[in-house]
């Protein structure tokens, strides 16, 4: 059977690149590519409890039919949380001119795949940093929607070449951004370059899309104020995750977005699947409400703080200091630059055949055409033995490579 | 702010007719309007046990990511009972031409809407029974498609207006079919008409989507095959769902799909969700390898046969003869029809003045612009107290509304 699929669907192709790195993994390899939370992150013992108690307490209203927009106890829990500590959330109560609400979604790659479904047309376009996550992405190309990269600085993306691609995309219709401990690289964008994008935006018409899922996972450095924190025209739509806090697997997340936007995205999650597993939202409730959250939130950041910091070291260490690396004050990843000469395909494929695993920086180009001389290491998941063990290997192959100083 | 939502999207408006019905409900409402499998028919204990027993166990894997096609041990457990019960899936190891995958998705809607996203660009069709399950609609809708409809008889679609409808649809992509007791309609399509839709679409080269949420609520009559179970040439994509045996709530289902077909929804799945609740997923294949899940389906059409039945009863003794309705053999809907003459909005108006829902026929219309004599009942979630009441209401206003025999 010849099938003939959409067009958005048939150029969504398993990349070139990521096959080559599908090498089975034995239980010696040492994987830096993975994006998973560290899994002593997860509060198992207050989620065994409170799962147990809501079996206990309304396990009907858990498993039945909820409604799309979320369980409104959740809803209500993260719109104060969020506004208290962030201050996210416009409201006309409070004298803004427009109202926020807050949705449940399905984690935050549903807030991307809705908010490109809400406003891209076949054919429109999306700006974005370059490089930045696979899965948004995808998230466009599977809307139809062209991603248009912007070369993402130490402190943001560049803004004259921002203003250039917007001036020259019509129907570019969002600007998608990760300002806080960006997805691949760690950068994190400046306050200074907020405002500019956020102005930009207000001036040509755009939404801003601002993904915000490792915003809590501070460990170094002062808050930034969110985009959407200065949001007083209703233009962001601001995505965030209990991926990194809670448990990914369970697949919550939220939206915050002006009244009008939210209750299309509502409209479009309801053809997706409806609403978001009640049972975990009901969970997430009782966490939040019950168990000190803000207390977790520090043990994690105590964690990765610890993890970045040891591979930090250790790259200062075993790498050649002609290798580059960002240095992030949050979030799960780094992003390291080979010189340019050196063949970063074969590196990476030789690091592969030893065992370590990294992501190449192609993957996250919004341009599939192109090569890279980066890749992005993930400190959340390793143990300390993988990421010293690891860091000397990639080192060692660097060494291998020609690059001495 | 003057937002431009995407086309699709902007189409997608609160039906007028379902904004009527939004009146606040009490304590006292008889709905007949919802889809809700009966409270009675989760297995709460059991869910509790193995949700209990996940935590002690394997509580990092089932919080942690999971892959885009689902819980290995549950596809295969779910395309081993599919295959021995219902004779699905084909598999080249086993001398068929193609291999079927089975992959998890979250509720039989994301199926729908998967498969509508891998196969339909903007302005294609898809073509379907009318009147059909509205998320399947607007899931059609959603993506840039146009529905269809072709008048579906008491055995099923009518086959040369299905025909016609093929001929005159050329950019038509999928035949969309609930052939075992439809919603909203409760009716089963005939072995004949099966065979037949099967025949069409294969020589017009369209696939065919059954969607089979209720098949297995079967309380009275014989099994009829599949259209998928018939499925020599890979055209039809399967989905089905726990939401009606285990919990609607957790939001899990599965596509039966060929391997490439298969491969694509899931390529299209990651930008959506990722995955689906892992948690869940964990569950569904503890309870289907630890728990009689063919007993307590059983229990469950039990309960389903003693409401219908009493629906049925109370509809024969309540409603003047004029008023027409279907004598389903399983799943949860009744289709309930007025005579030509009567006003059915104003009928349905004046039964929510009474406290008593249904959902007017013209919400199920692949044309938004018809009115409808007919309306869906539910009997799955009222109780026998509500059922009989609640009828009795429906039989005092069609006699107030002149209908006399």
């Amino acid at each position: 059977m010849n099938y003939t699929f959409s067009n958005k669907i048939a150029s969504l192709k398993p990349s070139a690149i990521r096959e080559i790195l599908k090498a089975p993994a034995t239980k010696d390899t040492i994987s830096f590519a993975a994006g998973n939370p560290a899994p002593e992150s997860f509060p198992v013992e207050d989620m065994a409890r409170i799962s147990a108690s809501i079996y206990e307490s309304s396990p009907i209203s858990a498993l039945q039919y909820g409604v799309t927009d979320g369980y409104e106890p959740l809803r209500a829990e993260i719109a104060k949380r969020q506004k208290e500590k962030f201050n996210i959330g416009k409201s006309i109560a409070n004298g803004d001119s427009f109202d926020d609400t807050t949705v449940i979604v399905s984690g935050g790659q549903q807030g991307i795949e809705l908010a490109c479904k809400v406003f891209c047309n076949e054919g429109d376009a999306v700006i974005c940093e370059n490089p930045t996550f696979i899965g948004a992405l995808n998230a466009f190309r599977s809307n139809g929607a062209t991603p248009v990269g912007v070369t993402l600085e130490d402190d943001g993306m560049n803004i004259e070449e921002l203003e250039g691609a917007i001036r020259n995309t019509p129907n570019a219709k969002l600007i998608y951004v990760i300002p806080t401990f960006q997805n691949p690289s760690g950068i994190t964008t400046s306050y200074e370059k907020r405002v500019k994008i956020y102005e930009l935006a207000k001036r040509y018409g755009l939404m801003i899309l601002e993904d915000n899922p490792y915003g809590e996972l501070r460990f170094a450095g002062e808050d930034i104020p969110t985009i959407k924190s200065m949001d007083s025209d209703g233009i962001v739509i601001y995505c965030s995750t209990f991926s990194k806090i809670l448990s990914a697997g369970m697949r919550v997340g939220f939206v915050i977005a002006p009244d009008e936007v939210a209750s299309k995205m509502v409209v479009s999650k309801q053809t997706s699947d409806v609403h978001t597993n009640l049972f975990f939202q009901m969970l997430c409730h009782r966490y939040m409400t019950e168990c000190d959250i803000d207390g977790h939130i520090k043990d994690i950041q105590a964690i990765y703080r610890h993890k970045c910091t040891l591979m930090l070291e250790c790259l200062e260490r075993e790498m050649p200091r002609a290798v580059r690396f960002t240095r992030p004050e949050g979030g799960l990843f780094i992003w390291c630059t080979l010189p340019d000469g050196v063949d970063a395909m074969s590196y990476i494929k030789e690091a592969t055949a030893r065992n370590v695993r990294v992501v190449p920086g192609a993957t996250f180009d919004s341009d599939t055409s192109v090569t890279s001389q980066s890749f992005r290491l993930n400190f959340s998941t390793p143990s300390d033995g993988q990421i010293i063990e690891g860091i000397k290997i990639l080192g060692e192959i660097a060494r291998e490579f020609g690059i001495n100083s």
